[in-house]
């Protein structure tokens, strides 16, 4: 019997998987927000990046806090795109575009990894993402650095999760200052616990 | 009376003023060592760009720990420099290049800045770097950020200290996925508490 050669689409959803993506703007000293929640700090005076990055995603995962956040901030923060709120206390909503979740972060990821479609975006904050990397589901970090020591302030990964190793893929600085670096999870080394 | 020009020599003192650089490696969430001070995640196959700093400085500021695990890493870890250990424990050592200080490390950085001479290397740890920072007496930041998250770690910048604005003027990617980035102090904009 000769060897089986899939058809191109299993090839390329092989090729292609969907990827959880952090695209996260922090302080120099890893902050994404002032103790108070403030984001004043923020860059607003380009794209830097975002709108080809959000082309790539149909999917856009956060803890409550940034999602009440988010909805302060715009009437319509993700078009296009599926929201999965993580929270304990929230139940549902009335927009079929928001799905509330109570499971595990890293469940859900991993169900949604083998429908079809584009990337994810993990928006925040701090909680989930600590879960996902705890969960080692955290394929992709782009991440804006701005050129500001805060001094105090919610941190971007709270500790502890276990020790993981990361690749390189990309810089991109700005005429403000701001550094955008992107870096794919290296999985060929061990994660290892802190 | 006419204008006075000082003498070239005034000039090029000015222009030069021996600057308080933090030059450390750090992990990619902000942790200069491993809880238990493990550093062998610190990539040593190159030299980083740290001959070219090293001869831009005569004198290096540390804490007493970082003095100790550098003491016990090699005999003599900073050849032709002026050591300045800053402790409360320590009181003298034998080494006539080495200088316990036990007040405040602005107010020496602020002495040793009207002397002439080269630029200074803080080498470490985080309760220095931050006493520096609440001070803001530091003036340039030269980071190796290893693309490593620890998830737990001895931290870079410990809280709390005022917000400080920071310019970045170089950064450098290396093959291994070391990122070296160099800011400088940016006082046009005023200093806030966080």
């Amino acid at each position: 019997m000769g060897a089986i050669t899939p058809p191109s689409s299993i090839l390329l959803s092989t090729m292609t998987e969907r990827r959880l993506i952090l695209f996260i703007a922090t302080s120099l000293d890893g902050y994404i927000a002032r103790r108070n929640e403030g984001i004043d700090w923020l860059f607003d005076d380009a794209d830097y990046g975002y709108s080809e990055f959000y082309s790539q995603i149909d999917t856009v995962l956060m803890g409550r806090k940034t999602y009440e956040l988010s909805m302060s901030l715009s009437d319509d923060p993700y078009p296009g795109c599926q929201i999965y709120v993580f929270s304990r206390s929230l139940t549902e909503t009335a927009d079929p575009a928001i799905t509330v979740v109570q499971g595990n972060p890293a469940l859900w990821v991993s169900q949604l990894k083998q429908q079809p479609g584009r990337n994810f975006w993990l928006v925040g904050g701090g909680q989930l993402v600590q879960q996902c990397l705890a969960a080692d589901c955290l394929d992709e970090l782009i991440l804006s650095i701005h050129p500001i020591l805060l001094g105090n302030g919610i941190p971007l990964f709270p500790s502890p999760f276990p020790e993981q190793r990361w690749q390189l893929v990309k810089t991109q600085s700005y005429p403000t200052g701001l550094l955008q670096c992107t870096y794919h999870r290296d999985r060929s080394v061990p994660s290892t616990e802190p």
